[in-house]
């Protein structure tokens, strides 16, 4: 979308790992921090869908060559010269000690930097196997975050806040986290598997927004939507857009990607700008 | 669907009828009855279709080893052996006069043996070329039916019942056939290609039942959902159900063999008996 | 659709051109007036699309074998001898002077030849890089005419008509044009990229019909839409149809055309008889 | 190869007879005197072959709507007007006896209007199944042959000719057959289904030819190298060559059909003269 | 091959395992003994070769739901009901200790029952992580071999037995295992990636026979070759052959599993006959 | 191949030159100082080959962004900064005029700071057609080069030597044009288009050093291989090997290239080492 962006990760030192680099640069994402070593990458097995068929996803992510990382291993003050913002996701501490660890080391590190911190709490229950909970990790790392992704249920199971309502899960959230600045989140009306509506909620600053509504008809694919979300946040927030604006542009990214095979948004800045603002939807571009 | 079925038939004795007995074991049926036999398979082109265009079908199904099967080459006795049903279709009689025979020496040993018999009327007038028609040769073999399924054009064309409510037809036909316990069929109702709705109904002992209403949206493929429907009839019976279940069961196993490609309705119990309680439709399954 | 076609343009005098004519031979257009020469051959790259996501195309046209079109170099008489129909599109004058003056020279031929004479303005503005403008260019042409398709950006484009009423514009057109008899035009409601609705005008002596609205979704492809309702237009002329039978025949092969991946509208003329008439629409044929 | 050829044949009135005149045409053949009836079309299935590896057809061409071809429904004065050559094969006459009996048609009508003719006999024991032989049938067509391409296999199963010399059998034929005026024969030597060896002979007025001899290595796909031999003959014939130019043109055309997936022999004029004329094999044309 | 065989493994209990069942079945394994349990399945990524390029392959097979198999878990009586054969590999044992564990029960149970045993020794030092050595293990699982294959290294690592030559490594393994009675192994020279020989030899009651030798050009697919072989050996083992008709046929089936792709040699039984016949090598089967 | 590079050139400011430019970044090369205009991107069209038939390649590069280049827009400067190597091809200065004088900038740049400069002279006489002929640009860029890669041919039609023989044509190279220091070249021997040997020369100080020679078969794709030639060469020199090393380098890159689908030679720099050292040619890599 525009920005550079640096990806700190672990990847097998053989084919599987160059091509997972070459996709990586391909998309403008810089490598150079990436380390390689022994080991094989986490994988999913994607059975997509449609109409009354539900989508299915086998992951098959354990016992990864990120999982192993080794804490110290990453030079975060290196890693982070100039940098701007820093993201997170609590896949990576639900992963392996280690890997919580060196989450850890990287929001200190940006911290000190002064780099904004945005989280994406993305609980998966079957994740946390190494024998800690998400409420005993990541209570610490959420503390650092600036703004933050996610929805009522993560908010119980990572932060052990109860409330059916995103509003008050908010207030709670900032009460006990007051680094935290922003939350945002999306829904999702189901009609079937292709058919789905979506809007997303910004909450800045005890103000809640709401986003405009995307029909999605027919879905081609959603994996990969969750991110693109994010994405547009950070690059809303980077690029200076009012709380309104961000949260327009990250639910047209979300929404463009379900039209989009694979779980990589390539959408470019100027067709989610488009679609934000509702130009030419659905015309041909010549 | 988690039961275990035997199919007879004749295939050639070359690769393709290797390959359709691969096939049809990857898909758990057992092969062992089946005969090889020099000759041709009944093939069919399709076209598939989109919103306004339809689905096309050209059959090209005369001439195929099957249509010369051996009246006597099936040992009935064996092959039932510790059967609970027995399952034909109207296809079979009118592809040749001796597979009416191995039909009508298959029904008489299901009903000696004491297993439940089902057939699908299927009435494709195009078959009937051997000199004999629809009506000389569907009632003596739909005598023998415990559970049929055909709409009122099937009946008048097999059994010259005429009538256009399908509950008034179905009394006319215990009457003929004091064997049939129940009938079923499905209701199409087409937009067009891509846009459809479904649903059916099940006649047992003078009361007739409606199945839920499912909207088909995209279509994948259409082809098969006729089986898929006769195959679930089949598994509620078998498994106990009460009718109300087996007609949902059996009009969920048809909606989703609309969202599958290919003619054979691959979808697992789990999830046909999750879409006819209506649980989970379209949602991510991790 | 049944009718004799022979097309007239230049294609490279390599393998690319020898796909080019075979593809052409495929669909029974006749080929031998086809001149080959060095050069290339105008190509566009499509991205398609989906929901939300508008389709894309990229032309790459300029420098082809045909811009480089010798005037002189078709024997117009010999190749319209016993045609009852010429078509040209505002594509061509826009490419080239010289294709321009190829155009004249074969409107010179059609008229003295008395074929009828249809013209599919299509103004792209992109196109004229030659010196001259539509406007500088198109009036000659079009005066020949006699049935004409195009909507008000084309008139006013083309003709300097400013007018956003279609019949108005029609009604100037012909007092333009006075051999213009009837003028057609296409309109599109766009939902997205896959839900579109599509109905069509035909203005003929004074009199404005309006065709059946047809809804489109999904939509499979519709590039080449126009074309189809052009080819439609044609055929119910020459077949002696009358005008709102053509309208209709036209608009459903324009629908149909959507419903079919590349730019070629291989719908047969029963399928497109079937739809204008409202028959099977999506029903399975056998 | 640049020539005008007509087919006659009868084809399904049905898409899949659609799309068989469709790749005519795009091949440059014309079609205008094929049937179109109610039927099937002949098909093969063919699992390709690599080394140790053999390639297997399996053929499925009984009951075509070509073997019901009615005698007296083709107008062979119209079509062969202004034919120089007419051309059968020994599969036409093996399918039924209405097929025969329009081949004979066919000659005698070539006949009078002194086109040449040329069959290849192609003897095929598996297709003889309506009643007659191969040795009751082909003489009466062999006798109108000025051309002819046939093994000692062939001649011995078609006119009881038992001669395991190429020559001394072309010696009985001419006797035989006093119209035959040139015999030509592939041979092939099988290293192993991706290496093997193609050299021709041609019996011309008492003369054996021999032609150079190619490796083909590896084999893309054999299927249709004879058709092309033939075909090469053809073209040799008409333009006017000599013996040996002929016989090295229809072996390269031979050997080039190796190199082309399919059974279409699409290599062009040039290139099969460039490498019957050794010319650049293999080098990269620019 | 025309025999009956069961595999006995853990497949995960999701759609990746149901697709590994279908396919063991479609090949007609029996599958009625294979335990489902949570995990994930061993996988390869396999990169093919050609010429001077070689073919690579990334394992990614450790901690497999089958190497959590659990000791006490199969009941070896009855899926060795009526067995006459059992065979196992090196990699079982070197997964896990309790697939090593799971491997002795096996052996156990198979001698009880007078089946034959076979162990394809299979040495692959990357897989050897729990803990032991292959020396640790191996030896008390060979003793129990009638049959072996293994080469002088596979001896060496497994057995302690250090010789270069074949033969006297076979002397060496009957004496410290008596229950071995016959060795056999493959032996390939490549010259590059495409081009390649094999012969193999089988050790027999101190008499050692050698294979024809086969040239393998263009190779499409050497994996599973090894697997091929051993299946050959079994096959003629149990039919009966004598040793040099089994390693003839062994050798056969493993030269035509590199002229087909993946890893599973669907050559017929009669296929590999005609070739260790030398019949109709590389012709076209009609 | 482990090395730092950088490529200047003009590419469309669309989705194809976005396309381009994610195929150089995923393959590590630097894009910061591609331009971005508007304009088509040269093409080709190729047709691989087999056996006795010729590839073929389509060009369609006319007119493209590229050939557009306005002299002084590259800084290079700042592009050569740090830069140890600067390479250019024949290509170039044959688009066009701009072109050529935007590379012959470059050369007094690279010459500035002292860079290495490597030329593939690569003459191919349809591109010069703006007026010039390679013999009026090519002598003023060729007397910058210190390394070329070059043939006698290219020799003669860019620099008016006349020799067939390689080594006097590098000696008067030399003398015409002092800084020229090395000149390499390959030789390639045609059997057919799957079967060719490949070997190259290094002229380095009146020495002529001539590479092993490697036999291909069959050919997977062989373009590219003059550029992955030139790129080994570059490593070579950059890496501090001998002469001898850096044309065994070479020569083994040029070689792998032609197992590799594509123009892009993805071998890594192990896998060449591999080759140049004649290390497990064709072994299966685990």
């Amino acid at each position: 979308m525009g920005m550079t962006a640096t990806h700190v990760t672990v990847l097998p030192d053989d084919e599987i790992g160059n091509a997972a680099m070459a996709e990586l640069s391909a998309r403008g994402v810089n490598t150079e921090y990436i380390q390689r070593a022994p080991g094989r990458i986490g994988m999913y097995f994607y059975e997509n869908a449609a109409s009354l068929r539900s989508p299915k996803i086998i992951y098959d992510r354990f016992h990864s060559a990120f999982g192993a990382i080794q804490p110290g291993s990453v030079d975060w003050e290196q890693v982070l010269a100039g940098a701007d913002w820093f993201h997170w996701t609590g896949i990576t501490p639900a992963v392996s000690a280690n890997a919580a660890r060196v989450c850890k080391e990287a929001l200190l590190a940006a911290r000190k930097k002064g780099a904004k911190i945005s989280g994406d709490i993305n609980y998966r229950r079957v994740l946390w196997q190494y024998g800690k909970s998400a409420q005993d990790v990541m209570p610490e790392l959420i503390e650092y975050c600036d703004v933050m992704v996610g929805g009522v249920e993560d908010f119980k199971n990572c932060a052990g806040i109860d409330e059916t309502s995103f509003e008050k899960a908010c207030e709670k959230i900032v009460k006990q986290f007051p680094s935290v600045k922003k939350i945002a989140t999306t829904f999702r009306e189901t009609i079937d598997a292709s058919h789905q509506f979506i809007d997303a909620a910004l909450w800045s600053k005890s103000v809640l927004l709401k986003s405009s509504r995307y029909e999605l008809f027919p879905i081609v694919d959603r994996i990969g939507a969750g991110d693109a979300f994010m994405a547009g946040l950070i690059v809303g927030e980077i690029s200076g857009k009012t709380d309104s604006q961000t949260l327009e542009f990250a639910t047209a990214a979300c929404a463009l990607k379900h039209t989009i095979e694979g779980d990589v948004n390539i959408a470019s800045l100027e067709e989610i700008e488009a679609l934000s603002q509702n130009n030419n939807t659905g015309k041909l571009l010549r």
